[in-house]
């Protein structure tokens, strides 16, 4: 396959008239003068386009695209109390199957190519992602109060550790729901398969006020004493975080799936972004579920990543348009250890992004970066991982039976 | 003109399969057995859209879509003083040309019929604006440094108080920029003409803190000790008000234009909307200029307002998506006295939103507002505006020569 024409971003500038030539699941060559060596004789048209590499959805529970809409505007304890909980309660792996398709076809719309998710039903959210053909990270959710799921996550990576879109992981909810003992066996279980682990950490206030109480140390400081922090984890929101547990993150290599905008719309706070960059962590973007965003757009969560963490600061020169789209590219390719990139040998994940829209207006070589962070929005016209069109011009094989469906399956899990 | 079989929002709930005739510039009809008497036979497909009334960009300076991306992530004065007022000293009126008419383009794309703006080289805003076909509440900025500004001021609302689409009003620029004199002269003229006035209010901290060294008072008491504030007044920003500054504000009836992304972009402050809320005033919300947004969107302000002053008061149950809805739409049409809204008589401002995109599912009779703040970010199909199409489809006539030609005069500008 050959991308003529397009442009691209090289050190934060903008590059015309490049071909990128995709050879099974990887690039082969990226340049003014490369040719398709992959035989197969498709050529995509790049002209006016830009492409970008894959988008890394740091945190999410795709599933829960179903609940889109479903209850907003809550205080976070009856929200999952009377709405969120007695809805899970009663899900099946068919309702798993269409809200991780309908999340897949905006993730798909928005440039998002890979995503690491912790949810129920896991095996099925497998299934459903590799046939729409994204990548993703996955765990099943563990806690004590379900002894099967934690009975199931050794299996559960034995059955995916091959996969060629599928990379399996484990997933302990939080320190608050998981005792010693599932935490001990999940870091055991993640270091003898080589995987990652993935875990819900210091996201409310109260949340680490009260474990702090009970157990005379911050979540951070705890995990860490259990020997649990490494570049292994990726550590959801981590907003209510000491000068300590900073320290202890950075130092560990811990990676932070920042969630800017679940914790705004849910009132759980601003992470302290700048102390954890000085700090040396590395952090990635997630748009955590759509039940509490009510989007899975990372380009919505690079602006409003910036835009948040300068006014917290009272700086606007802090967190540049260049930093943030690192978190959402190349901060999640060293974290999830994704080979992925605009460069010979990389996997092929990536998007066109139409140039011909308002919002790209003026373009210069020098504000390419600006206008995907701040003005984009998304627009993705053709997105490609693995070397599998997944879309193309805009258009989705399949996508009007998955809104139909997943309308469906939602009327039939409230009624249930 | 029919809009057959449209869905359209009645008090915050989906009804379907409802008809929108159009005569003229006005609707002289919504509902399920209503037809076109206009005579013109035209008829557009409403099934699988969502009818909305105009949204109405209550703050910008449209003219400086032209600068997107030019100046980011800078502090406020040497981006002012560097970038923005160099480049605003060699505009020409084809520059102003050519950027509102690029502003136009995304407002078109985003549902936007009516913006507010203060800005130079105003009888060109209006002109380009009226070629696009949008309405507009204009005025030349006015301060002391430009005594020709001020001059003009009042034969500019002579030149367009009969316009069909332009409605001119009066802008001092901000309490630190205009003398009592210059205040009191648009005051007069606003009164004298049954105009409004536009003004930049209490913006950012260091702002306010300076004035109410100097004159004693914050800026909001000292117009309202000039006789200025009344609901006369829509006010830009409004972010750093004391409690006595709150109660001024609603007493008079000002009208607050609420920028959430530009406030959060150059790091002025989080606006107190929950207290004037309280107290009473009416909050409409703003884009402010592309050079600090970067975007003319109130999809993204409308989500962006709700997040983030959620998060500001630790309550997620605050300012819901029907409220903030009401910014973008019924308060600002409270504000410049617009006739919208989807019935009979109103004017012919409104567009089409196509439902079958991921983001609105599921969809509910119950969950459209939710989806229109929280998911939507844009994706109109077609805008009308006074009853002429001009966007139908995705389509906007002209769109390619726009984008070239703002692209052409960016250039010519920086280079000048």
């Amino acid at each position: 396959m050959l991308i003529k024409d397009v442009s691209i971003m090289e050190d934060g500038r903008l590059l015309r008239d490049v071909n990128i030539a995709i050879d099974g699941s990887r690039i082969s060559g990226v340049g003014s003068g490369v040719a398709d060596e992959s035989g197969d004789g498709v050529v995509i048209e790049g002209s006016g386009m830009l492409a970008i590499p894959g988008l890394v959805n740091a945190h999410t529970h795709l599933a829960m695209t179903l609940f889109r809409g479903y209850a907003d505007d809550m205080e976070l304890l009856p929200w999952l109390e009377e709405k969120i909980w007695p809805l899970e309660a009663k899900l099946t792996a068919e309702d798993i199957h269409w809200g991780v398709k309908l999340g897949c076809l905006e993730m798909i719309r928005s440039g998002i190519t890979c995503y690491n998710d912790m949810y129920y039903f896991m095996d099925e959210t497998a299934r459903a992602t590799k046939e729409m053909g994204l990548r993703a990270v996955l765990s099943g959710v563990l806690f004590d109060m379900r002894p099967d799921l934690i009975e199931d996550a050794e299996p559960f990576i034995r059955r995916w550790k091959n996969d060629d879109l599928i990379i399996p992981a484990v997933g302990p909810h939080a320190v608050y729901t998981c005792s010693e003992e599932t935490l001990s066996r999940a870091l055991e279980l993640a270091e003898r398969h080589e995987v990652m682990l993935h875990i819900h950490l210091s996201e409310t206030r109260s949340e680490v006020e009260s474990f702090e109480k009970n157990c005379g140390k911050s979540p951070v400081e705890y995990l860490d004493s259990l020997g649990f922090l490494s570049d292994r984890v990726i550590a959801a929101h981590c907003v209510w975080l000491s000068e300590r547990d900073i320290s202890i993150i950075a130092e560990r290599g811990v990676n932070v799936a920042h969630c800017s905008i679940s914790n705004h719309k849910l009132a759980s706070g601003i992470a302290p972004l700048d102390r954890l960059a000085r700090a040396g962590a590395n952090i990635c973007l997630g748009t955590d579920g759509a039940s509490s965003n009510n989007s899975i757009n990372l380009f919505q969560e690079m602006k409003t990543t910036a835009i948040a963490q300068k006014c917290a600061h009272s700086r606007p020169d802090l967190f540049g348009a260049g930093e943030v789209w690192k978190m959402a590219t190349e901060n999640a390719y060293a974290a999830f250890g994704l080979d992925l990139g605009l460069r010979a040998g990389a996997l092929a994940d990536l998007s066109l992004i139409d140039l011909r829209k308002p919002w790209f207006f003026p373009l210069t070589e020098e504000n390419i970066v600006s206008h995907l962070v701040y003005s984009a929005q998304g627009g993705v016209d053709t997105t490609i991982v693995g070397g599998r069109v997944l879309m193309e011009g805009g258009f989705i094989p399949g996508e009007e039976e998955i809104l139909d469906r997943a309308q469906q399956q939602f009327g039939d899990l409230v009624a249930r």
